[in-house]
């Protein structure tokens, strides 16, 4: 594609969607000359119109089957009805290993998709889980740039990918389904411990006395998890919803707000947006110098000393010493 | 120290134990002078004296109060008491989370600290996983250099220690204390995968019964897990033992003979080794390229670059690229 920055940089402050769309195309590429458009638009953009254009970011996870489709399909329509705009963003690290599952599919949120204040973009088909992490990020950005309220960035609880999403979001919410109390094992401790809302889906017709339990246990086990100081009282919290009768939403809404709030007054909102960009700064930094090993002759080196490690005719210490020499990269230290 | 790296080697090839713990600590310092003779002392030990030294390496974990100290004396008292000499090393990237918990404790293993045919060698206190994984990879080396014949590296079930333990092991042992059936899932599903052999201790006395039903318990969860290639029939697979009646170690370590020979004779055992060289060299050739933030220099750029990205003065993939180009290091792509 022919691109033009000044133009996608003009079309995305007013809120063009296509502007906005060829531009998450942009960030998402890994052609080198794309990734420095790229990055110049998002800093481009940082300043851009000198109005501070900040987006609430919420993460939002849960494993296949819980219904995050019908959930996001729910609450997004429901801020729209508010007179809000809603992006939703997909993080997918794991495209491989959940057996192909789309996220942010757009036929599975039909009305959604179609609305005019919402902004619906599937997950990319990357695998590179730092990669993706990067991306994601900048999208966010641009999305926040377009002047959207609400930012809804979805992943599934499949290894690291809540991890890369609680890192770029303002808070975090775990969708679970109703289940029987011994499967509250079943939920990654990292995870309950990055949550700030927890709400049970599906609380409706025969699911619905198997979600109040639910929701009294895990009630009952964030109390137990130790007190964090970007928590007013209360917080975190367990909540039901139900995506299929549309109710429990607007409170879900609320405590979300209220969470905010408070947090914006007691200088956590700031201090975490501060803390992530340094995280993504390193991340950069590191991905950076780890791009040394994607020349073709470090690929071929890379292949060459790591068969010579193999077969044992020297030591792994030894051979890398040689392969850093060798792409004239790295302070050797064994 | 003053280091004479041929004495060493001479030293440790003879079996001498204090040659031995003087090249770990080699291994194990940081120091860039210290690293580089310490990479050409286990380059010079691979082919020492022409004898084809291989030990079994056995990676051993379990959660703290599991009783591993208790097991090792029995197990290694057990092994020496064959004529096998064997050393025990731990890997314990996570000191400050496990509360302190010593892994290798002397004390805790008086019997085998005593035995002249055991060498026990508590965790290094270096906290930077990367760090400790590559060192521990090379006191393995030095062990079987040293003419060990069983290398036992024991780590705890925090974290991702397993993982590195594993990725220098030839086989892995989990060891588990009995519980209620509703406790299975409490077992990380990563370390279920990587366990060859899956141990329930302290099975005796009162606890024997749940013993027994937990052995059957995870018996049957082995069981549905898929198959692995390095598996003959019947493994992975549960055993119980009491380090305090000293009951089940002769068994399990039958099964642990009878599967090594398996996998020498089909191959696996040194697919196994050369894919871990090959992990290994990875992993030096990324150490050795994020060492280019470890100057004065760059730590001085990454903290003023950090500073203004953390304030909002600049985007982190600008800061990084310029943090880069500062430091001329690494292929900037964003």
């Amino acid at each position: 594609m022919s691109i033009d920055i000044a133009q996608l940089e003009r079309g995305i402050v007013k809120g063009d969607r296509r502007a906005l769309s060829r531009a998450i195309t942009l960030v998402e590429s890994t052609r080198p000359d794309h990734r420095a458009m790229a990055a110049e638009l998002v800093e481009a953009l940082k300043g851009a119109d000198g109005v501070d254009r900040q987006a609430l970011r919420i993460g939002l996870s849960g494993t296949p089957g819980v219904g995050k489709s019908t959930f996001i399909e729910g609450f997004g329509g429901m801020l729209t009805g508010q007179g809000l705009r809603v992006a939703v963003l997909a993080v997918d690290p794991s495209s491989a290993r959940s057996g192909g599952s789309i996220l942010g599919d757009k036929t599975r949120m039909d009305r959604l998709s179609r609305d005019p204040n919402a902004f619906i973009r599937p997950s990319p088909s990357q695998t590179h889980l730092g990669g993706v992490g990067r991306r994601s990020r900048e999208a966010v950005a641009l999305c926040e740039a377009a002047g959207f309220d609400v930012v809804l960035i979805e992943t599934v609880g499949v290894g690291q990918s809540e991890t890369v999403v609680a890192e770029m979001s303002d808070l975090f919410v775990l969708l679970l389904a109703p289940a029987g109390g011994d499967e509250l094992q079943g939920v990654k401790r990292g995870i309950m411990e990055i949550a700030d809302i927890i709400l049970i889906n599906k609380a409706d017709g025969d699911l619905k006395s198997a979600a109040s339990r639910t929701c009294a246990d895990y009630s009952g086990a964030l109390r137990l998890l130790r007190k964090r100081p970007q928590d007013p009282e209360g917080f975190p919290k367990a909540m039901m919803v139900s995506a299929l009768e549309d109710t429990g939403m607007q409170p879900a809404w609320g405590e979300m707000q209220a969470l905010t709030k408070w947090r914006r007054e007691n200088g956590h909102w700031d201090a975490r947006r501060a803390a992530q960009a340094r995280y993504w700064f390193g991340e950069e930094v590191r991905q950076g110098l780890l791009s040394q090993l994607a020349t073709p002759e470090a690929r071929a080196a890379m292949e060459e000393l790591g068969a010579a490690v193999a077969e044992g005719r020297t030591t792994p210490a030894i051979a890398a010493r040689e392969l850093l020499e060798r792409i004239g990269a790295g302070v050797w230290n064994g």
